[in-house]
């Protein structure tokens, strides 16, 4: 089944220990995109600038990837700068130019209408909440966001949390967003605020899934009390962590809208895939990877996760 | 069969979010040797002051562990203080008071002298070899350092590491040991310097194995290619964090000791024991919850740990 994602198709220069690439396609709804398009069918709402060209668009549509939703303006592209060191857990932003992404205005195609799983990344919570009020007979909604709007823009991101089935943020965010430093506690108060189910991605220690009474149906219920931890793979050659976060939460919901229903084994299964595409995403610069993944590629590295997580 | 551990014993001053607890009986080879005592005979070999008391010694006792190897000298007993702020990962040290344990002289009872396993504690790495030299014989040796010891006694650490079946240590010190910011590469330096496995601590991330052709017999090499990783229990109260890394260790290894032999299987289980001792360790201050731990309480929390990361 379709999932429709909104958010920001970009260019990015991105520096780490492992060299510099100018200019490579990002943005969160890409990296989301590509990693969900080996899933399930996948519609992208962005808007891009002048500087995005046919090439650029190929590297979404030869993965199937649905790219009537994306605007074309006058002017630039969404513009992110940044560079790594040491152990590749935080970027340091070097420039973020918002360009033609200053006045966007998301647009919903009409065969667009009929999308069951929709995405809201990491944009501005007005925007989310246009794009969730124009969709309002989708099966599901997952959606991630950032500091920036949980300090400044509270209100806003209030209403899109209290409309969301899964929200999948970092650690960072969950301890500011639930207000305790301690996981636990910050998970239960992001809880409280509306999501039916938070996950946690740790980065390079994988992610936790915590729930509550309306993660499933009732006769479910029973797994909701322990959280659910997924692992991430321990990589010799991290070359550029950018958009690993978006790649996994496209593995997982797009294994999430490919299985027929919501059930905790396709949960924690869609976790094991989010990190086996965040995996992947990391290995090179930009796109690169996942642009040229081989579907068997996946199934491999799955076993490996179940590997290095299980007992028997 | 029996462990024998060589470390500290102490006192310690611990201030917390939860709370302070004044000079609770401490140490590395406390709490090592609770945490296995729930496993297998364990034997500890440490220095204490003329502040130690019939009370505390009966901590140890009362769980079955062998005292005659503590001897008591004239003066007072290692004395640490410290507090944790906010998630708890890091201690703030206030003071570190050695006493009598700054000349100390590890004495071996001739009753310890049949041990089959050892564990050396995170001191000195000169003590640890001589421990390590008048016991030839035993089976498998463990150990664990730190920061100092990596920093400024790299020689000495050096003939410990040569000789080690398992290291155990945290992230920090493994990014350090290693000379490497990226773990996989970090570890598999430490493994040239002689550790058959390293076990690498991540609090409340869990604990990555990773394996050398080394680490089990010739039919198990198929086990070797893919580190094993086991989570930790995400805690809402985290009370006192001291002493979780050793209690991880004793888990780990009073459930090896505990198997007729180290098979992968095996290796992986005590992972997990690992992280059960450690996950009850932090629940109160100081030795408080492993003393007056339920037994059957470790198998209900090795349940949840497999329900926690495992697909079916």
């Amino acid at each position: 089944m379709s999932i429709l994602v909104v958010g920001s198709v970009a260019f990015d220069t991105i520096e780490s220990p492992a060299g510099r690439a100018e200019r490579c396609l990002g943005g969160a709804a890409t990296h989301f995109a590509l990693a969900a398009s080996f899933f399930t069918p996948v519609r992208v709402i962005a808007v891009v600038g002048e500087d995005f060209t046919p090439e650029n668009e190929a590297v979404l549509t030869r993965r199937g990837i649905d790219t009537r939703g994306i605007d074309h303006a006058a002017g630039k592209s969404f513009f992110w700068s940044g560079s790594y060191e040491g152990n590749l857990n935080e970027a340091q932003t070097r420039a973020t130019e918002l360009n033609v992404f200053s006045s966007f205005s998301p647009r919903i195609p009409a065969e667009y209408m009929d999308s069951e799983y929709l995405f809201l990344a990491n944009i501005d919570p007005v925007l989310q909440a246009e794009v969730r009020g124009k969709m309002p007979d989708v099966r599901m909604v997952c959606g991630d966001t950032m500091n920036y709007w949980i300090n400044g823009h509270a209100e806003n991101l209030a209403r899109v949390l209290s409309e969301l089935d899964v929200l999948l943020i970092n650690d960072t965010e969950a301890r500011l967003l639930g207000n305790d430093d301690n996981i636990v506690r910050a998970a239960h108060n992001v809880l409280a605020q509306g999501p039916k189910t938070l996950v946690i991605k740790h980065g390079e220690y994988g992610a936790t899934a915590f729930f509550s009474k309306q993660s499933f149906p009732e006769e479910h219920q029973q797994h909701i009390a322990v959280p659910f931890r997924a692992p991430a793979l321990p990589l010799a050659n991290v070359v550029d962590p950018t958009g690993a976060g978006d790649s996994f939460a496209g593995g997982f919901y797009g294994y999430i809208a490919s299985q027929p229903r919501l059930t905790p084994e396709v949960f924690k299964r869609a976790l094991f895939y989010g990190g086996v595409m965040g995996s992947f995403a990391v290995e090179r610069f930009g796109t690169e990877r996942l642009a040229q993944l081989d579907p068997r590629e996946i199934e491999e590295r799955f076993a490996i996760f179940r590997q290095i997580s299980h007992l028997d």
